[in-house]
């Protein structure tokens, strides 16, 4: 056997059972020890961008990493943007890229570059295998630290450590370290704040904080104590909807996010990062705090958030008190929106059509904005979004959650200008006929630019903005695109029409793409 | 004014006046300063990977760089295969990617990242601006680093930067360091190498000295002393056709590159690399020349390469000779091929129906291998090729060609799997009406990987190789794609059909793409 074997069973013993791929020559041998593997899912992306942002998918759904195959520096890069996502969400992810050989390196064939430069800022762990019995160690460092960290892991293949001979071994399951536990200290510290500042007290949640039961956990504590709570600005997966807790996430808006923390004292980061602007403006803060708020790090990412917020709801006695903020079921049937469709009605039909049980992969930009509020009392589902801000994970970001969770429906809210960026994705979702429905929101620009000029003071546009922040001349047929990929397509101007191609796809299996025209 | 009018300055005073962009909110005050700069010419892209790319084929035909907008890291890291690219073409380029203004980066917002070490890998130089004085200097030494490495230069631009007053003041053309000339000494050696070697010593050739003048004098030379010439696996740009040289290019099968390059006893680099081996294989060599081989480097990137060309012929006396192997002209009306169409036949339709003057972009992978010997005796052309390995470049190298040189016909030559990466070209083709016909090569697989899996020893595939190394499942449709996205497109399964398509794009203006089923 070879390097190559020994990293798929190193996978396979791991339980990571899923490779999303866009292999090339320098990974031949994998792909090769890949055909000898069935058990091993092997999902083709026509471009790496699909490739890592399914993997995140994958594993926001799957609670466990997927595993990549990408092919040396250049191909890597084209995964990058979705793999900062994934780093901003946090998510499990163990990328393998093929390198050239060991010894061929030094002579710059034409695809060389430097791998670890370029992996580095989107990774949490790198590391370059050293040789074909290397392989099985450098894939168990790796599958630990994704989990453990929790994070994006890289690591470096060189041909020959592929190709090259192992000794048969047995290969054992590798032993990922627990989450850490948080100190009883800052337990006790945190709930004194809580106490202390009541209201003007707030937890800050993201991460596996925002799973079901830690959620109700935090909203007893916030019952036991008054004290409010929000989610980060963006998140890789909350569970949401009637009966779960509604929480507001920090808006994007400065302006908005300023008022809403205006009032806070302490805020107590739970796996979260203190909340800043997403960009800097003139004249405007980058933190969103006030500069009097104290910041408390009660648990960082790698700690056990549940088990913290456990154990501070334990330490406030708030067991007894009934979580806060429940989001209550609707009565009856929801008015549906009619009419010429715009932006916030296609969020209000989506919103009130949810199916239970599905998932909503969230890439609807500045479309979107009102949807997530609308959703707080829609059928239980999971809310996966945008993480990073690298525009370009949606449609594959539903590619791996339908391939994680297949007996449930996928909803893609996808901004037509980043839905441009990887909408090779539409193909995988084809070739795998994953249950996905992808709504376009087709505004024919890239809106949220219009209003990040007007932030900066420009109200009328020229020749050159126009051309720049404008995509309608030709406008895109997302239809034929769509078919172009193998995925049926309606498009609909109407809410009337809008509904019909929704109700449809929601009545049967596999991908169907709307063109929601606003 | 600001930063960003200064940026905008700088560039027009040293006549760079395109930018390809795809800008995000870190831009706004660049894109707004454009907006005010109506001589500069703004290209957007609905993907960074068109961006660079089309910058590219824009400063090969052009012979000056093109501005880039890239927005942060992301934006950026979607931009580096084709930045790659340029790189290994050594292809003039002025990135300019914004980033978080300088006192917002501390604060680690979602899309922060370290953009220095993403950018180093695909770049030549790399300068972040230091503040809004500062734009004007570093422009200015991105432009001559662009042109005297010259290379792929990137300058990263903080918001604040842009944004930030600068005392107006007049901008002046910036100095370009003149390309270097070879010692006299160097000529003298490599002169007295040729005589000595004569038939068993060659020329490898790339960058300017691929265009005509340059070439006639490396044929000139090779005539006088019945040395050989090559050009490089990969370059940027070779003007070829009927009264020009021909000359080989060191192919890209290990076996085929050995048996070319067995018999030479010295090769002379002039301006190119030492011939490797594409990828490793085991068992195979990495070099491609013998051991024996003697090298000698008589000129590097950014010596003045038809320089050396001339002062060499000169200390041979070789201006007396016929330059050898000129390319005759074609007798007659060439035949055509007919029936069901295979690769072989859209290569040999394409180059027997080059129009005179064209430029062809060909990224047709294993699809093309036998168009570039068809074409020696085409009418003149240049020819442009994928030059890093990193696919993806086709589709928006033809976009950069075509602005560069509108009067002229552009030809993509354009492998179907590849062609995915950056289909969002097809889309600035339209908006931009550019005059380029796209040949599609769909055999609906990664057809160079399975030669490679082969070259592995692997010849029967199972479900997960055929899984990732065959894109047929569902099939394509290259024409909803190009329609999608606003370009007219046809079908060919026959030279009939093909013909009738290719004829019928020649004959008119603006942007056509012809999908051969082969």
């Amino acid at each position: 056997m070879n390097g190559a074997d020994r990293l798929c069973d190193t996978l396979l013993v791991n339980g990571v059972d899923v490779c999303f791929a866009n292999p090339g020559t320098s990974e031949m041998h994998f792909v090769a020890a890949l055909d000898r593997k069935p058990q091993m899912r092997c999902v083709l992306g026509l471009f790496e961008g699909v490739v890592t942002a399914a993997a995140d998918g994958y594993a926001r759904m799957a609670d466990k990493p997927a595993a990549t195959l990408l092919h040396c520096g250049p191909g890597m890069a084209n995964a990058l943007a979705n793999m900062h996502n994934a780093r901003r969400a946090r998510t499990p992810m163990i990328n393998v890229v093929g390198d050239h050989a060991t010894y061929h390196l030094e002579h710059d064939a034409p695809l060389t570059s430097d791998i670890e430069s370029l992996a580095a800022p989107m990774s949490h762990f790198v590391r370059r295998i050293a040789s074909a019995e290397d392989v099985g160690p450098a894939i168990g460092e790796a599958y630990a630290a994704s989990l453990s960290l929790p994070g994006v892991t890289t690591v470096i293949l060189p041909a020959d450590c592929a190709w090259g001979s192992v000794e048969p071994a047995a290969v054992t399951k590798t032993v990922v370290p627990k989450a850490k536990t948080v100190a009883a200290e800052s337990i006790r510290a945190a709930a004194q704040a809580l106490r202390k500042h009541g209201a003007r007290a707030a937890l800050l949640l993201t991460g596996s904080a925002l799973r079901e039961k830690p959620l109700e956990m935090a909203a007893r504590i916030c019952a036991a104590t008054g004290s409010r709570m929000l989610s980060q600005m963006s998140n890789g997966r909350t569970e949401r909807g009637a009966g779960r807790v509604a929480l507001p996430k920090v808006p994007y808006p400065v302006d908005m996010a300023l008022d809403l923390l205006r009032e806070i004292d302490v805020l107590i980061l739970v796996g979260s990062q203190m909340p800043v602007a997403f960009f800097a403006y003139p004249g405007k803060p980058s933190r969103l705090i006030p500069d009097t708020c104290e910041v408390m790090t009660l648990a960082v990412p790698g700690d056990d958030l549940p088990g913290t917020l456990e154990a501070l709801a334990d330490e406030l006695g708030a067991g007894r008190f009934k979580p806060a903020n429940i989001a209550p079921a609707r009565n009856g049937e929801p008015a549906l929106p009619s009419g010429d469709l715009d932006a916030d009605k296609v969020c209000t039909l989506v919103a009130r059509l949810l199916p239970e049980n599905s998932i909503v992969c969230d890439e609807s930009v500045s479309s979107g904005r009102v949807f997530y509020g609308m959703c707080a009392d829609a059928p239980q589902h999971d809310y996966l979004q945008i993480t990073g801000g690298a525009i370009g994970i949606g449609i594959p970001l539903c590619v791996g959650a339908a391939v994680a969770c297949p007996d449930r429906k996928v909803i893609g809210m996808q901004a037509d200008g980043s839905g441009m960026y990887t909408l090779q994705g539409l193909w995988t979702q084809a070739r795998e006929n994953l249950d996905i429905v992808t709504v376009v929101f087709a505004n024919r620009t890239y809106a949220i630019l219009h209003g990040e000029m007007r932030n900066v003071g420009v109200n009328d546009f020229g020749r050159n903005a126009t051309q720049m922040l404008n995509i309608d001349e030709p406008a895109l047929d997302w239809v034929a695109l769509a078919q172009g990929m193998g995925v049926e397509a309606g498009r609909a101007t109407t809410a009337e029409e809008f509904v019909r191609l929704f109700r449809g796809a929601l009545s049967r299996k596999g991908p169907f793409l709307i063109e929601a025209v606003i």
